[in-house]
């Protein structure tokens, strides 16, 4: 069946439960977006924690209510915690989101990535080309670049969330996030969110979070893209370029709450 | 006593003697904030050097005019480095700062925070969660989050500062510095600094700087604390969320000085 | 003979080769410049992309046009994970670009950069102290600060380039970039760029695109030189102070393209 439009009902739910339970979320993440993502997390009134270490990670993991595992700057000895973070995520019935960053241009994170496969991620974030990777469709695209559309690896996306049981979501100019059977279509944002390093990443943290809310998960995951593509409308009309962009886009979560 | 109102004479003392002296403050902090307090610092006329390879770390806080360590990232390499960098301090007489992030919740940093007591930090920084943990008085909070107020945490912070000889700020809506018989209160910022990253974290590198300079220690680090404050406030006037909140902040540090 | 002083055609002919060719640049930089650093290269019209292990970071070099090494916060492991990224664009015919950050002060990264000398790079930007020092003709300055003015620096970096067969730019108040037989000169800019971190840092990543362009290196070196001081210069007028700078340089260095 056709692919639902976002709601804007959904949309503010979603919103108004992050920011009333404010989801506590671990994020193992690559060392470019950390700020941002963290920043962003803060706005939206969720609230993030960085922890790494191969020990604290999975004491840390099972604490958190959410886990994000993004393989942007992976290295051996973070791969190592990133999978006994995962693996006491799920001991502790705790959701986990994987941001397959770069998957199937490089080998180590995509050898890394198809293992956490078969570890019941919660949800997947990608780019077209990440995602037709991740499914077997593609050899990636160049770098965090993505060389399709969306639309075109929504097939791929639909298989592999059938495969493995999660919420997939590929975004782009528009995002379609499936379970498999449902599709929900998001549309908005804008072309200068792809002029600003962790648009992307600090989505999958999003998606993290609204892993943790009670309700459907497909239906959260979907308002996360819609908030995140909505503030990136509205700071797109304020801002001036992508520098002033960065500041009215965390202005324009944060105020998505107090209204 | 009860606590002393910090004063605007003091204040203003402390930020034209970094101004002035412009110390270099080797800072080994976490993953997150690193560009943030870079920026803090640069803001306020210090220096910021981040080093922390664990040949050259030793090396520079030799140099420098003063340490930060902050355990936010922490894994058990870093812990090394770290320990060899605040061995070197001492042995050069520069003053090290501790800012003991999520102490209490995890086990790699609590036990290497409880060790790096012994070795005579000039300053620690901390929420209440995290000053109680330190001095053997909770189990710490949710992540960085807080769950007690400073003034809850007073009584920690004064028995800590006097069983180590350091000066402990306790920080939240109202700061407490202390050196075990002195108190003060500094007040001032806004509940928008808690919806950035790393203000806290950004805070403790201020506080590392003021430990460099001549004068009273406890009211270097009280008005390191006031002059953040301050800032917070003014940035929170002109500013519509927290991501125009943080260049207003950087520019309300940087005009303090240029007045 | 004197140095040539950079025209406004050369500077607008090289921007234009990077927002029409927008080359993937590999950066194996340090901690706090990384946001920072890829923001720049996406304002311009590059395409950043940051990818540090061992096994990742050579087979990535090959597949990129360009590759930055900046040894700000090197580690061993970083610095062997950093070796073979070289060797690999060397064998792929990559230009790499070296930023020597605090090299003469600390030993690991001193002993690491004299090594990397003879593996050809490409470009080599620093300011006079770093010149000076892998030049071998002082100990470095304090951290990342310059004790020297760039002019100081030129024999050294006439020198260098000469030896090694590079372009180098040295960079300050007036940058001079040379390749041991013509310099060309690069004025504008304003102070406040010293306020914010990583500008030196991202002009060296800007160094490291303009080397995979088509035509004169020396010339695009001096282009990216420009691109980055006349940005600076028109953050300035309208920015007050180092925070509100970083975004109204990124919207400037963005516009540039858009024009």
């Amino acid at each position: 069946m056709p692919p639902d439009l976002l709601n804007s009902v959904q949309l503010a739910h979603t919103s108004h439960l992050i920011r009333t339970r404010s989801p506590l979320v671990h994020c193992m993440t690559n060392d470019v977006v950390q700020t941002f993502t963290a920043n962003v997390l803060l706005a939206i009134g969720a609230s993030p924690a960085m922890v790494i270490d191969a020990v604290e990670a999975p004491q840390f993991a099972a604490l958190a209510d959410a886990l994000l595992i993004n393989v942007g700057t992976l290295t051996q000895s973070r791969a190592a915690a990133m999978r006994t973070a995962v693996e006491s995520a799920n001991a502790s019935h705790k959701p986990w989101t994987l941001d397959p960053v770069a998957v199937g241009a490089l080998m180590l994170r995509t050898e890394f990535c198809q293992q956490l496969l078969s570890l019941q991620p919660a949800a997947i974030r990608g780019n077209a080309s990440e995602i037709l990777a991740l499914a077997g469709m593609s050899r990636g695209g160049r770098g965090v670049d993505t060389t399709d559309t969306a639309a075109t690896a929504l097939p791929a996306a639909q298989a592999l969330a059938r495969q493995i049981s999660a919420v997939v979501a590929v975004t782009g100019e528009v995002d379609y996030v499936t379970d498999g059977r449902r599709t929900v279509r998001v549309t908005g944002g804008s072309s200068l969110m792809t002029k600003v390093v962790g648009t992307g990443c600090a989505l999958s943290a999003v998606v993290a979070a609204s892993c943790s809310l009670p309700g459907d998960r497909l239906d959260n995951v979907a308002a996360a893209c819609g908030l995140m593509k909505r503030a990136g409308g509205v700071a797109t009309e304020i801002s001036t370029g992508p520098g002033s962009f960065v500041a009215a886009f965390l202005d324009a979560l944060y105020a998505e709450g107090q209204a």
